[in-house]
């Protein structure tokens, strides 16, 4: 097994896979892009310029144009697979098309190469089922946009070599990304199942009127997101009670589980709440001002990952 | 009703009560301070004072010299308070003592003066009952350490008047702190019940062996918090689909749902995996260095602070 890895493939070039192609090049990987559509270099490059511009003038790249240097496009799948020693696919999110791009990948997919898909949604073993090269394919599913926003969970399949995720790790880590491993498959990875749990109680208390959507933001935004954009939830609480996370679960355990129970039969996102919540959303912010606060978005994850480092 | 603030009592100088003191009197305000212990200003000034270099240090505030001319200390709890317009009281927290606090602040009150209480763990109804002013009282509850995390939760009591719910909140603004009001009480308020529920699915997929403590904490502080220092949990979801907050929840509830359903039976924190987290958490970190990481945290808090400006 070869461990070093200089050529990746990216496999799916939507916002997702540009991101990635970013993160590999600016690591100083060569990075070959394969996409489907029609034209894909001449729709596609200019908009990797645009996002590696953003970095360099937000102070988190240097020399955009040896980035933009080590990113080249594949005429066809075969091409781009067939020299890399990774793929990162990032094909669109629909189960069918998953398994049709990963059994292409399989078909033209070096010995010694290995494959990670960005899915959010679905488990490896839904779409690898049936490849030669199952052993060497899991997910590895980055939070949007991953050139700025570092965490990437790396989720084998059953069939995963534990090397092979190890590997992927290693990859992730290699290449400034922060990887989290996980054991096995489970539905919404750790990601997504922390976040739906703070939005079930998050709509909870808005659909019984304790508080307004703008307020609940707050509460997350001024309160608690400013250590978790540092620490996460266990060291928070580590540090919250003289002597460490036993302490604090013995002090405050019964008051949250008082909360839980609580809950139980209601964790539900009732459409009453959600169409309140919304309508809420676009008193704030009107429609025709979401893409303006999307790049607020990306400049604000620039300067606090900035504040980070 | 006189609605400016000019002199602010806080009762209880704890770290929450000199984080108060440092707040009012950043914004302009004269603080009394009185706090019961012996030599109460030989301690507790040297502690302010360390905080509010650090500020300065941090570019936080200006004008040190100021703020620390704007605090002086009473002798007893009626100089506090007989001469003020607002009382935010931090006294220990326990039933009792609240009680006991309340009932000496409500002796001294003056006529147009309201209350805020700091506790974090109890509804205002379960020590302002029997106070003659309790429709000037509420709980305004921040996060720790208050001159650094601008969250504060205003909640009211069955008593309170809601215009005094409102005062505290003008207040709070004019003071430069982030107020979330709550309709009436609930236990955790806001804050820890959001806290509560994202440690609930930790502690879960911890126990269940999907990922170690540190890997948890990563999915956190370098995924979901590096947004959440700036945006809520509404506004990230918003923004997250192409027509917002009603589309996001209409494309993903069905899975977060999901997610809830496989939960219901299992949101205690068991014992093991306390144990096991804890246990990990002085791997990482030992116990002799907890302390230094309080400061880092602090420092880190001053920076996201400083990126968010």
């Amino acid at each position: 097994m070869r461990n070093e890895v200089e050529t990746v493939a990216v496999v799916g070039a939507g916002l997702v896979g540009q991101g990635w192609a970013i993160v590999f090049a600016r690591a100083g990987k060569d990075v070959v892009v394969f996409d489907a559509r029609d034209n894909a270099e001449a729709v596609i490059r200019p908009q990797i310029e645009r996002a590696v511009a953003d970095l360099a003038e937000g102070g988190l790249c240097r020399d955009a144009e040896a980035i933009l240097s080590r990113i080249r496009f594949a005429v066809d799948l075969e091409e781009a697979v067939s020299g890399c020693d990774y793929v990162q696919e990032s094909a669109f999110e629909r189960i069918d098309v998953k398994r049709e791009v990963s059994h292409a990948i399989d078909a033209f997919l070096p010995a010694h190469a290995f494959v990670g898909s960005s899915t959010s949604g679905f488990p490896g073993s839904a779409f690898y089922e049936g490849c030669e090269n199952r052993q060497r394919m899991m997910v590895v599913h980055p939070v949007n946009p991953p050139h700025l926003v570092p965490l990437v969970e790396i989720v084998p399949t059953s069939w995963t070599a534990p090397d092979q995720a190890v590997r992927a790790r290693q990859l992730m880590e290699e290449v400034g990304q922060s990887a989290v491993s996980l054991s096995r498959e489970i539905p919404g990875f750790v990601l997504n199942r922390l976040q739906g749990a703070l939005l079930d109680e998050a709509f909870a208390l808005y659909a019984e009127g304790y508080a307004t959507a703008e307020d609940i933001d707050r509460t997350v935004r001024d309160g608690l997101g400013l250590r978790w954009a540092f620490m996460g939830p266990f060291e928070t609480i580590d540090l919250n009670a003289p002597n460490g996370l036993a302490d604090y679960a013995e002090r405050l355990g019964p008051m949250y589980s008082g909360f839980a129970e609580q809950r139980k039969a209601d964790r539900d996102w009732s459409a009453e709440a959600i169409a309140g919540a919304h309508a809420e959303r676009r008193e704030v912010l009107p429609a025709d001002k979401i893409d303006a606060r999307r790049s607020w978005r990306d400049e604000m994850l620039m300067r606090i990952v900035k504040a980070k480092q």
